[in-house]
């Protein structure tokens, strides 16, 4: 029975920026989008103030119940960066500096600069932590035990996601296709919610662009399950082209 | 001691199509700022499924917590939208139809084919529940005990959050201003801690950025007391100006 597992993810995004409002969060669509893609299901998301018992309440609620817990923001060099020493409170272990994260970071600030101080904070970990590799700026990320601790910045986000692909396990992978179409999504949003609906095993998503100086759109149909994915991408083709629109089924 | 009381508020947005990384939430950072400016802070954020247990539990949690509990999404007409149901299970009453909410359906659905059954839906509360008034869409808001129900589409959610405007007791608002700087946050993370700490009214966050290929980073200072807002960014633009960085003071 290993296809029916349902495998779960938690997110918390720490930061006072996203809650003051200053800040537009980006990270939890990019690590939605990011965790189907490895049969990781996101489940529940909490965005956190830059204090540390609300990050230990967080985490630890989060962890226990969850296969996964991904954590965005606060591990950069700042007063305000508290989010491993936080994880080592959760967790009941002492932080010590990891010596491939201090020789990452030497080498890193080899011609900014050097590694002063405040930049080594960036080389901290709760007790018997591993890596995430940031090809971007340097500083790692923290897998321990099942709690992945990234960083805020979206595009450093990203690559940190990129390092994990793979590397997680997961229950069946999210199956897509994509149906490219020269319409105003606008004009098929009715038919798209129709057809939907039609398909409870499966999702569209639809993503408009604007090209040559005309607009068109691309269907991402999404399911675990091929025949479903294919019913569904099958009856949104047909109804497309009996509403008069040009489908290029492979995307544009 | 009016002066120092905290007013607090937690939001809980409700929808599969966040979790999914589908749609990129907006209502997270328009409700906070919002909040602000009714000197109300945003101190917790939950993203739910669209699933009864898990809405009744962040409801729970988290109205008990906070003196206001606002919620986006889930209160439209399909069969998916399910949150009215969910609060009045977390509230234990009942659901009926509100007259008030009925009659401004009517009115709205006249010239646009009639209130049938599904558009009926929107018009249910839980018992004792008072409106928000929608001026964009018909379909109203719900107030009920301390919690705001509020739909999900962004721009339906700003017209509620307006009317809402001056409504809601608060306490002082948060008063911040930002300075961009070219530099490196590391570099400078001493010195913003020392000014900080300097500042005990005041909070220094730092925000790194990357644009035209280079590095710098906002940072903002937050305080309830404008003259400890202004005394803490005194002395940041000051230091940061003998450490030879470039200020500009209104954030790059």
């Amino acid at each position: 029975m290993s296809e029916t597992r349902i495998w779960t993810a938690a997110l918390a995004v720490i930061g006072d920026e996203i809650l003051s409002g200053r800040t537009q969060d980006k990270n939890v669509a990019q690590v939605a989008k990011w965790l189907n893609v490895q049969g990781i299901r996101l489940v529940e998301v909490r965005v956190v103030p830059d204090d540390t018992a609300a990050i230990v309440a967080a985490v630890n609620a989060l962890r226990a119940r969850n296969d996964y817990l991904f954590t965005t923001g606060g591990i950069g060099p700042t007063h305000d960066d508290i989010t491993v020493d936080a994880i080592a409170e959760a967790l009941g272990l002492a932080v010590t500096y990891h010596p491939d994260a201090l020789a990452v970071l030497q080498r890193y600030y080899e011609t900014r600069g050097g590694l002063t101080e405040a930049r080594m904070r960036m080389a901290r970990v709760p007790e018997g932590a591993a890596l995430i590799p940031n090809r971007m700026s340097g500083a790692p990320g923290i897998h321990i035990d099942n709690i992945f601790v990234m960083a805020g910045v979206p595009h450093i986000t990203a690559g940190m996601l990129d390092s994990l692909t793979g590397t997680l396990e997961g229950g069946l992978p999210v199956l897509s296709a994509t149906i490219g179409v020269w319409v105003a999504e606008s004009e098929v949003a009715d038919l798209l919610g129709a057809v939907e609906k039609a398909h409870p095993a499966a999702a569209i998503g639809s993503y408009p662009f604007f090209r040559e100086g005309r607009v068109g759109a691309n269907f991402v149909v999404r399911s675990v399950e091929r025949a479903a994915l294919e019913a569904c991408l099958c009856e949104l083709r047909e109804r497309l082209t009996e509403a008069g629109h040009v489908v290029v089924s492979d995307g544009i």
